[in-house]
């Protein structure tokens, strides 16, 4: 008895291993006696398992060869591949929830209008390859070896010249290369902030940033943010007055998920206010590529004068979101930048950030930025026709001059976690309202990717206006 | 007055740029109307300034195509590329000590017998190069666009079949990649620990973990290592009986810097001791594969039942450590690990995991292991030979079976950080034993690595030697 429950052990784990797709249909297992060395059983009971799973047909025996996974497996019902996700929205948690969409991202039967990813088709993805193939093969020793925690020293001159544009005077060695915006973000969060400090934000806000806070254990405070206008700074003033803030964090260009711009007179000003107390300004500037017009806007940082503001940005949107290129110019702090980055990764991959350098320098960067620009200028547009056209009456929608995002305020009976289920299941994803704040005060918002819309996908939009008709009546 | 003020300072903002690297000799710089634009200031000033730099030889007007940086600057010399390294021994910092040696590490005029980095010979440059041309080439869309948190299914599914040898049974959804072991035990120290929390470690202990717990306001008890028989576990069973202790962390094979190792039996006499009070162990198996007998050991996790152990390792020493390619199996931890993953840094390059899971699978990784194993053994030995020429009397230095660092103990009277500033006026990089604790017990005591160990550099050891001989007369 023992020994039978020995060898079907056996035989499960290798067909466990086989459902998960550790062995693949046609590759070869290891020999009987690697088998019995490596999990430490007999010989013989590995021989018995290897025979169960010949007559289940799982694995096959090749003479002079070894033992293969067969082809098929029609005996056995595979397992499902993941776990049906769990949608009751009311227990839900917001977690929980950007875990779902951040999967459904990667899923290629869900319409993409959740996540901010940005349209493939607008990837220069054969150009940034040859760069990468190109980069590699020129300089095959640097391109695996350890480099210096800041990163690729051509890439960080390429970044300084770019950022003339925005009106920013930075020296190569001002910028350290991270793991896109996000790990920017994070790593000036972390370096700023200790548990139970407060951070004042424009409201809403991206959603990551929302689970940072609480991976860091930080409070926030949130400032109303106007469409058109950006973070108020009266109201502000009035927080940095009445509470000890650590840092202020604002998406100064095309916010997400807003699409609002400060205007070069409120950048200087919220510079000013903030340079008053010396509170850090954390200015993610990750659309500034993206403005729908001809020019890319200014950033604050080019008002600052005494390093107090840590600019983000990244390559995500507009280059190669898999490349995880991104930077961060952190003014004064970027000795406790350099150093966590240091300690927590050693450094970014190399070859990536060779392609986006020779990309930058040769690739026709700001050719592909203004054949981009105009084809999301009109995907903003035509989905806010779809918007006006399907939505219950009531709703409005953001005018973003530059991004992919639009923000939709529904009318306030329609719970858009609820919404979320009921898309999920005809495969539509997007992003509820209740992600972008620490309170619930945009559960009848969303926010839509409309680097996804075209033709073929109007009918989603359509489907979304049904479901929010739905939760009104 | 103000005129000329302005048009220097335009122009000294220019040669700044130059010599900083934002513009190099024979680049073309903006244009004087882009120029104006984007630095706020009138078109005369810059053209005054422009004309200036012509005067001086910086920058060259080319008739119908604009202005150039000159192929030299005569006129101007350079201010220095980095500010000399103050090493006076007492008053340095173990971080600032680290980071100077991570910019050794970067510098071809040191012998690199200090930071861990692999021999750059004996990295499968070409090959791995080859697989990351050929894999972008076969998956150009999926080369560029957002993946899941968890990495690039393939190589996970590589990693799972490799780890079989080790005796670990993984699924490819039991793994996360991250960049580098350094991220994978950063993730899992920051996912179960508090600040204030303590952890148990072998010491002496790689001092990026050092770091680390500095960085998460942890405290360690440090249990003694022997260099034969690996952490001591009567000291860890008393400290977890004494202590409250948020997990252990320990490197089961070859560990950085003794070398030494666990047997089978003290690795299930570790997972048995911590299971007893579910301490989950962060187990680090980086040099597992750089065995320098024939096969790899075990790692602990292959006892684990119940999920408690967080596996991390890399490719980082034996295939490509610029591509920051590595591993962690969380175990029970799989959930808190990945969504820290993806708020952090959304995910990990997606190329280089594409070109080490074509490397692992196509490229002959068992041979090449083969290949740098007898290296290694051969440069471990050869620079202990040397040790024992050149170095005090009274010194001790260990004997690892695996992975290339050295391990000295030198007479008591030797201060390792005086003789690192004396060694660094050499050009000789190694790391001085205090970085390696908390405490000052290591003061005497420094870490070699001998992946640079060669024929040609062996006058450095001598060297080393000779300052310790100094250091005790």
């Amino acid at each position: 008895m023992e020994k039978t429950y020995l060898y079907k052990a056996v035989a499960n784990r290798i067909v466990s291993q086989v459902d998960k797709g550790t062995f693949r249909p046609g590759d070869r297992i290891p020999s009987i006696r690697d088998y019995s060395k490596q999990s430490r059983v007999s010989i013989n009971t590995v021989k018995a398992a290897y025979s169960y799973l010949e007559d289940c047909c799982v694995i096959e025996a090749r003479p002079q060869s070894g033992y293969y996974v067969c082809a098929r497996l029609p005996e056995i019902p595979p397992e499902p591949a993941i776990s049906p996700d769990q949608l009751s929205p009311l227990k839900i948690s917001p977690s929980a929830l950007v875990a779902k969409m951040m999967r459904d991202s990667v899923d290629s039967k869900k319409i993409q209008f959740g996540a901010a990813i940005p349209d493939p088709a607008l990837l220069p993805s054969k150009k940034i390859g040859s760069s990468l193939t190109a980069e590699v093969r020129r300089n095959i020793n640097l391109s695996v070896e350890y480099n210096v925690a800041s990163g690729f020293k051509q890439l960080r001159s390429q970044i300084a010249r770019r950022m003339i544009k925005a009106g920013c005077t930075l020296n190569p060695d001002d910028l350290v290369i991270t793991s896109g915006a996000s790990e920017a973000v994070f790593l000036a969060l972390s370096s700023i902030c200790k548990p139970g400090n407060t951070v004042a934000i424009s409201s809403p806000i991206y959603f990551n940033f929302v689970q940072m806070f609480q991976l860091l254990d930080l409070r926030v405070i949130e400032i109303p943010n106007s469409p058109t206008e950006g973070i108020n700074l009266k109201v502000l003033r009035s927080a940095l007055k009445h509470n000890s803030v650590a840092c202020c964090l604002v998406v100064s260009n095309f916010d997400n998920p807003m699409g609002s711009s400060l205007s070069d007179a409120r950048k200087q000003e919220l510079i000013k206010l903030l340079g008053e107390t010396a509170t850090p300004l954390i200015e993610d500037d990750i659309n500034g590529d993206l403005a729908h017009g001809d020019d890319r806007p200014t950033v604050a940082k080019s008002w600052d004068t005494t390093g107090n503001v840590l600019l983000c940005s990244s390559f995500s949107k507009t280059i190669a979101p898999g490349y995880r290129v991104g930077w961060i110019a952190p003014g004064r702090f970027i000795q406790e930048i350099l150093h966590r980055k240091m300690i927590t990764t050693i450094g970014s991959a190399i070859p990536t950030q060779m392609a986006i350098a020779d990309f930058l320098k040769n690739g026709g960067y700001d050719h592909h930025l203004r054949k981009i620009r105009k084809a999301y200028a009109e995907k903003v547009a035509r989905m806010t026709d779809a918007i006006g056209r399907y939505f219950p009456a009531g709703t409005r929608v953001t005018r973003p001059q530059g991004g992919f995002t639009l923000w939709v305020e529904l009318p306030e009976k329609v719970n858009t976690v609820a919404m979320f289920a009921k898309s999920d299941a005809q495969s539509i994803s997007f992003a509820p309202g209740i992600l972008f704040s620490n309170d619930d005060k945009y559960a009848h918002c969303l926010r839509l990717n409309s680097a996804f819309w075209s033709v073929d996908t109007q009918w989603a939009v359509k489907t979304l206006g049904q479901l929010a008709h739905e939760l009104i009546s």
